[in-house]
């Protein structure tokens, strides 16, 4: 592999580790698995799902959703907010697909019900403590207003209580991911009680990351939707989601400068190529990126005394020892590990598998 | 127009107005001006700064140097510690167009000295006090080094000095910018007396947007390379570098939800679209961007009481006061203005003007 510029590198073995690591837990607990492609947002990655059994999608966008339908999935939920001015897309892959949508309140059931040519499967999102967007638990006369709209609508068909546990993304402790799993999953559960009567196929679904990957039982719901764990991250790692050795994606950086007088190496990446998303350390120091060294079939776990300190647009700035500093000279790639890898696959819009194979990224297409 | 997605929207007029101000502004000081294209990256801006004078450019990569090569533009400085493994790319580049490179230490320069097959005009890049990269001005062990080795090489032409003053975007005073400036400019011209016996023709190259918006006298040397200037930024404007009114793009986003609860709105809009730069206010509070109003000829000043305070992957957080939010409806867009601009064309990919066209931007095209 000649590598000459800032480069994703994807360990192929590892990532699809992790991807049937999860399908058999699913399978355990004998929830389906919906899987977030947000995350690699790459034809050749969902092949990989796809031979894990997995066969129904998540994506986070109705473009998302076009490029993977095109790519032969047939199952496939939106999961942001509907945006009720993509009508015309909407329609467009509901003639061809399952499209599942989200809603978040009546308004959007609304247009979505005056809008829709053909059907879509409709989950209302609930609001089980992130407080991003969502309807309260509680909020039934939100609920049932909306169902009631769904209801009267030709081309609405009702699936279910939707959640997005993003607040596990803060916890560090089994015991606080638990803890949030349980209280989200009773919440939708009370909903699903109170509704089965009018909705008798209604569906729970659920499941973070963080929660996926920490509980062993993730059963009470009919599935779950994690996304991150294809590849993991340093963010991942720090939750307790993933071990380092389970991160399948690495940038490579040209050193193009090194400071010894303060102990700096200057790569070329920045924010350009890892975005910003920073981890900060106990100390109070920041980490854009923590460093390891390639082995003939990976590489390392990350090694101490050496850390991605600071990026600007293009530049990235390592602060090593001096016996890490010694070990690079100028022309040099340096291997970091993401602070988050979905950020950092969607800003570099391709992968290079440790083999030297290409893989796309929908960023790396025309828009 | 018909938006229906997050859309980067550019004020060609107000742009175009901030081109010919900086080409003007550089005539007066008798300085040369070699904008900075790694902001807007987009062959059909470049042309509006080709109207206004300007037939020297600065780039970030050497695929920028490529693209925009592509279009005409024949002498091209990469104002980045100049990457060794990319020796084949500058050669081809280098074969033609004028091609300026930026190094930063004697190791760069002695294999670019055996790599080169044609010339290329080399730039030392001193370091006058952001302490990112360069050599600093009283290592005059180092310079001469770097100096002979350059004096020897066949390809290497040495064109003079140059920093990036990238420490007056932590200012807000016009007296602290001029400091900074001042002291540059004589470290720079002191470098200057001394080596100008060997080399005659050496230049000097500085100009970040905050200096060369703010002060008024850029004179003392050869040529300034402001390039955020284009389309300015709320960072820019909070810095002092220009007003409200001079900004020249905009983000639409769809409202996805309403939150009248806790007085939120809800955006199709996140950090992969803006980036994830922050401009933290005097309250503590952050300010990821600024709401404005569309108006028949571009759109209104930033209004109060209304602010982008959070941005996850595709989601972003509106705070807005009861009357703010009264105003807007699921389905409306929303209008943004960017913390740092650069960074969110790089993440929206191309530009949809104000009369409804479509420009690119490098990073929309095929890796």
């Amino acid at each position: 592999m000649n590598i000459t510029v800032p480069t994703l590198l994807l360990d192929q073995e590892k990532c699809r580790r992790n991807i049937h690591k999860m399908a058999a837990k699913a399978d355990q607990n004998n929830v389906k698995l919906r899987p977030h492609f947000k995350t690699h947002q790459s034809w050749q990655v969902g092949e990989w799902f796809r031979e894990a059994g997995v066969d129904r999608i998540t994506v986070s966008s109705l473009r998302m959703a076009e490029y993977f339908a095109s790519h032969g999935w047939t199952d496939i939920m939106v999961a942001f907010p509907a945006n009720i001015l993509e009508m015309e897309r909407i329609n467009r892959l509901a003639a061809t697909i399952k499209l599942h949508l989200v809603a978040v309140n009546s308004e959007t059931i609304e247009a979505l019900a005056q809008g829709l040519l053909h059907p879509v499967y409709t989950w209302l999102k609930i609001d089980t403590g992130y407080h991003r967007t969502g309807i309260l638990p509680t909020d039934h006369g939100h609920i049932s207003l909306t169902l009631e709209s769904i209801k009267q609508s030709v081309n609405l068909y009702f699936s279910g209580f939707l959640a997005h546990d993003g607040h596990t993304y803060k916890q560090t402790e089994k015991a606080a991911v638990q803890a949030i799993h349980n209280t989200t999953v009773s919440a939708l559960q009370e909903l699903q009680t109170k509704y089965k009567p009018h909705f008798p196929d209604l569906k729970l679904s659920l499941g973070d990351t963080p929660s996926c990957s920490m509980l062993d039982d993730l059963s009470g719901v009919d599935e779950i939707r994690p996304g991150n764990y294809v590849f993991y991250d340093l963010t991942q790692q720090h939750i307790g989601s993933c071990t380092f050795d389970e991160i399948a994606v690495c940038m490579a950086c040209p050193v193009v400068a090194i400071h010894p007088e303060r102990n700096e190496i200057i790569l070329y990446g920045g924010s350009v190529h890892f975005s910003k998303d920073v981890l900060p350390q106990a100390d109070g120091s920041l980490c854009f990126g923590r460093i390891v060294e390639l082995t003939e079939s990976g590489w390392t776990a990350p090694k101490e005394g050496i850390m991605l300190v600071s990026l600007s647009q293009e530049h990235g700035i390592v602060k090593a020892s001096d016996a890490e500093l010694a070990k690079y000279k100028i022309g040099d790639l340096l291997y970091v590990l993401p602070v988050h890898s979905c950020l950092t696959a969607d800003a570099m819009r391709g992968y290079t598998t440790l083999e030297g194979e290409q893989l796309e990224h929908l960023s790396g297409l025309l828009k």
